[in-house]
């Protein structure tokens, strides 16, 4: 059965300060939980309230309403899983990167990491200020890809102060896309949701590439769809797939 | 000053049922109100805390505490309007269209609004059990693309059924996207963001088409994301930018 202590902790972990105190973060579904429990990350507890899940240990048993308590979700999805978070992960600087700066909507993050994952690209760097991966709200929009991609978080101009990467960022003002030939490695940067990327990150960025728009009306596309389109491109490109 | 009347009215257009019966949407947010006033939209009302919005017989002055009452945002942003919907557009079936069944989630709905105002395409057509275009959240996810798009609800196996149109459907089983030979015009369909085409639906399509997969741990991609993928390399192949 589940405890009131078991209760406060989780309804904590909405809070980013309580994620990182505690170490633990939390998922909800069967779909994710199922990919979750397959991959490397630590499982602490099991709240569902079907018989499947009564395989180990940390399964504990709760009715629907108890999960109701419990769940960030409008309609809760038989399962609730309390995972640690992982140690900040070693990432290869020299490989191919996605680079996001400030950037604020859980759900554009954890679409972002679907698209890596969906794209075969590895690793996520964030700038400090950025949403915090295991936000409950990116941990579902990512359907359980977060297990598969490394992400950590670092200061960007320190970062391209101390060697030289390859850099390229999508920008309003840069040069098309398809006219721009991707290599092998490099990192990639996106700008927030908001106000793009900050000028003290543009200064320090080798290329600039835009999607071709063709409506001057509009002002800007939607964050994680930038980052689909031109992954499509650069992996075509490397690929010719 | 507002009255009680029109904050019953305007809470009440949260819901499909009552958009129909009174015909009325609200929109808010500065950026979405300056363009929607700009558009060919008729506006009812403009309800304002900023002396900005004091031009016209349909502007109502309100506090900030009267607008949080009739807000559908965490953090309303100074405006709210009240606008009529659009009659039923005409489209042209026989120019390049986006086509979406039972596409649910307002925010999906909304980003594919501004990404075909992007990429210039005009006309979406949605099957009769998806999401209402004038839903608050598509709204908001439009960023005011809402006015410069033709959207419209219809029986999707009636239209294929009464005239062959060239028809292409987003499938995780077709051709590889960039082997497609788009033309200049045709309906590309898109399936529900849980279940995809229907069966039904699937059988009526002549071209099915995939987005390449580096990663076979990966079920899907998001709906929004794949629209602006097939979107971007459908305007590379007939503009060549």
């Amino acid at each position: 059965m589940i405890t009131k202590n078991q209760i406060k902790l989780i309804k904590s972990l909405r809070l980013k300060k309580n994620r990182i105190q505690s170490g633990f973060f939390i998922a909800e579904g069967e779909k994710i939980i199922d990919e979750l429990l397959e991959s490397k990350l630590e499982v602490v507890n099991i709240f569902s309230s079907s018989e499947k899940y009564n395989i180990s240990d940390y399964y504990i048993p709760i009715s629907s309403s108890q999960l109701k308590q419990i769940s960030n979700l409008k309609t809760p999805n038989k399962v609730l899983g309390l995972f640690k978070v992982p140690k900040n992960l070693k990432i290869d600087l020299n490989s191919n990167i996605i680079a996001l700066e400030e950037i604020n909507d859980p759900g554009n993050l954890g679409t972002i990491i679907r698209l890596c994952d969906w794209f075969g690209i590895k690793n996520i760097i964030c700038s400090t200020n950025s949403v915090d991966c295991y936000n409950p709200k990116v941990i579902q929009a990512s359907m359980g890809s977060i297990c598969r991609i490394n992400i950590s978080y670092m200061d960007f101009h320190k970062l391209l102060d101390s060697e030289n990467y390859r850099t390229v960022a999508a920008d309003l003002n840069g040069q098309n896309l398809r006219d721009f030939t991707f290599s092998d490695n490099q990192i990639i940067f996106f700008g927030s949701e908001s106000n793009g990327l900050s000028k003290k990150l543009s200064s320090q960025i080798d290329h600039k590439i835009t999607i071709q728009r063709f409506n001057d009306n509009v002002e800007s596309l939607n964050l994680a769809t930038s980052v689909g389109i031109i992954l499509s491109e650069f992996k075509n490109q490397t690929t010719g797939k």
